[in-house]
């Protein structure tokens, strides 16, 4: 069994279940190796205290679970099958009355929740394997750092084919265009997220997308960008200058923004609290008499999902640790005037941490 | 309001509920017209029987719906603020005591549902608004009709680009690439599923993906793709043949695929049941001796999701009707030899039914 699924099953075992319930997509990945998201249909990784796992997929997935390398117990169902009557029956076979159980809270649905109750009606489902699972994942091994700088060097070329796509009169989704077409003709096919392309006062929005318009020449321009290698995620931002010609308040919130990162990024340590950095950061920017325009947290947790617990804010007390990885993400949002964001994910080591993507972060202007 | 939303509240009326809780965003979008993943973070659309209904989104996001037309309260909550608190306080300014609920069960996860019950224990949750939606999406209205349309145009753009693309030596990956390129290109900025394109032996794998080996002349190429335009979806799938030299048992197995598919399309009326259709092509590749390699349901409907309620498949005895959208897709995939699929969706009329998609179907030879 790989370590990941080791633990689980000591949890179950810890836990004095009869059997766990993973149904998040995401999670079936990290602890058997098979990706897939099944959409309507109905995936399930089932755990037991003294038996081998079990995967059920639907039928045509079959192939594909044994290709992933997969050495337990595979079992599928057809699209004219009742999968949780097939489920039941395949549990009994290791567990003749699972009365205990563990699942996913985050992700399991009422429905399926409903439809698992339905076949086991004395069972109780107090165990949340989400709270285990989060925590499990927190602490990457070195297996899964190793996958997470090859993402991040893809998120370093990803930049570069995006500052070298910068020119006048092209819009912010066409250099979304070159970025991702840049990525999948080295074969790397899935961003992590939708790549975001902002310039000027349009990055004022945090949440806003790539627009049809035209990058002007004296603008900055946001990049908040990332790749998906083989389910480990980059996330990185980077702010530059389209041109001559940024306004000096402009320049001035990348200043104390870059500042405000760095500052962050080099006061981590083993022992320091989530909170702690977040406050790190966010003095700098108070202190600017720019608080009110960073109006989100310091960072997100970050491994085969983009955002995982916990957050780098305010509230949170949890000490930092060798393994953690997030992101420290400080940024700027002046409306009319421009938007900032300067972004690393990290990996805490026992002295500090280590960035996963290397582009420059110091005021750049591309001409 | 909103006709969908109309029909919501008119829901939660005839049900004799107190309150609605769409989780859901792909249907929040089409309820509100606000479209957001929410990801880790909370968002909620409520609708009561007597009072306007309530958005309730992360903070951030409050600009984007207001931006989106939404015209009723919203809602927003910080980072570190308890979201389920503060709905349970919103709730309770328009309905004192909501006792029966109308969830998402297909959606609503078994976290998110505990989280309320907590704020309203003596609640029940027993109205199943999935089953509810599920229905009401079944008939797109005309304007929806007509945004799938302009979805199917961008389709048969995306396969025009990838036909180009097809020359000695090229990955299937790098057609990918060169698909979605052209479509971002035109401002097409997300498709509706990854596009699939396997050439030769790889396509007898119905699930696999496009992989970085070059597509040689001789092979049958397999085209799987669509666009999402606003919001709604297309999705067709094309086999055409790379360069001379494809076997005449590759050819044949599309021209047993085309017989099916032409056949199903043109048999489509209202009334008619959906396993009926399934039945139409599956008999023509059942007399043509491979049955056995057609391991799928003839179709899927098709909206605001590519894939949606209900299946074109046997057991489903649900009669077509005007406005209901649905892909006709058989495929039959022979290990060491090929895979072929050809796939419209379509529309049901008064009198049969009407494509989103034109690329032509008949058996086609891109030197
Ligand atoms: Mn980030
Ligand atoms: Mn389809």
């Amino acid at each position: 069994m790989n370590d990941h699924l080791t633990r689980l099953q000591a949890w179950v075992q810890a836990q004095q279940l009869d059997v766990a319930y993973i149904s998040n997509y995401t999670n079936i990945n990290y602890f058997t190796g098979f990706f897939s998201d099944p959409e309507e249909r109905i995936t399930g990784l089932f755990v037991f205290p003294d038996a081998e796992p079990l995967l059920f997929v639907p039928a045509l997935s079959i192939e594909a679970v044994k290709k992933a390398g997969w050495p337990y117990a595979v079992a599928g169902y057809l699209d004219h099958e009742a999968p949780f009557t097939l489920i039941a029956d395949a549990i009994k076979q290791r567990v003749a009355q699972p009365l205990k159980w563990g699942i996913e809270k985050d992700d399991l649905s009422v429905f399926k929740f409903e439809a698992i109750r339905q076949q086991f009606p004395q069972a109780t489902f107090a165990a949340d394997a989400s709270r285990f699972i989060e925590g499990l994942q927190l602490i990457k091994t070195p297996a899964e750092i190793a996958a997470m700088e090859e993402a991040g060097r893809q998120a370093d070329r990803a930049f570069a084919a995006g500052f070298a796509a910068l020119k006048a009169g092209i819009t912010e989704q066409e250099v979304v265009a070159e970025i991702e077409y840049a990525m999948m003709k080295e074969g790397v096919m899935h961003m992590s997220f939708d790549t975001i392309v902002q310039a000027g006062e349009d990055a004022a929005d945090p949440h806003g997308g790539p627009e049809q318009v035209a990058i002007k020449p004296g603008e900055l321009v946001l990049f908040d960008l990332g790749t998906n290698n083989h389910g480990y995620m980059s996330d990185a931002t980077r702010t530059v200058a389209f041109g001559q010609g940024v306004s000096a308040k402009a320049q001035e919130l990348h200043k104390v923004c870059l500042e405000a990162q760095l500052t962050a990024q080099a006061a981590v340590r083993p022992g320091m609290r989530a909170e702690e950095l977040d406050k790190i950061a966010r003095d700098i920017i108070d202190r600017a008499g720019y608080g009110e325009y960073f109006n989100h947290r310091l960072g997100h947790s970050i491994g085969m999902s983009t955002h995982e617990f916990p957050s780098i804010m305010a509230g949170n007390q949890m000490a930092l640790q060798p393994g953690m990885c997030f992101s420290i993400e400080p940024g700027i949002y002046v409306p009319g005037v421009a938007g900032v964001r300067i972004e690393d994910c990290v990996h805490v080591t026992e002295t500090g941490c280590e960035p996963f993507t290397h582009t420059p972060k110091a005021y750049t202007v591309i001409d």
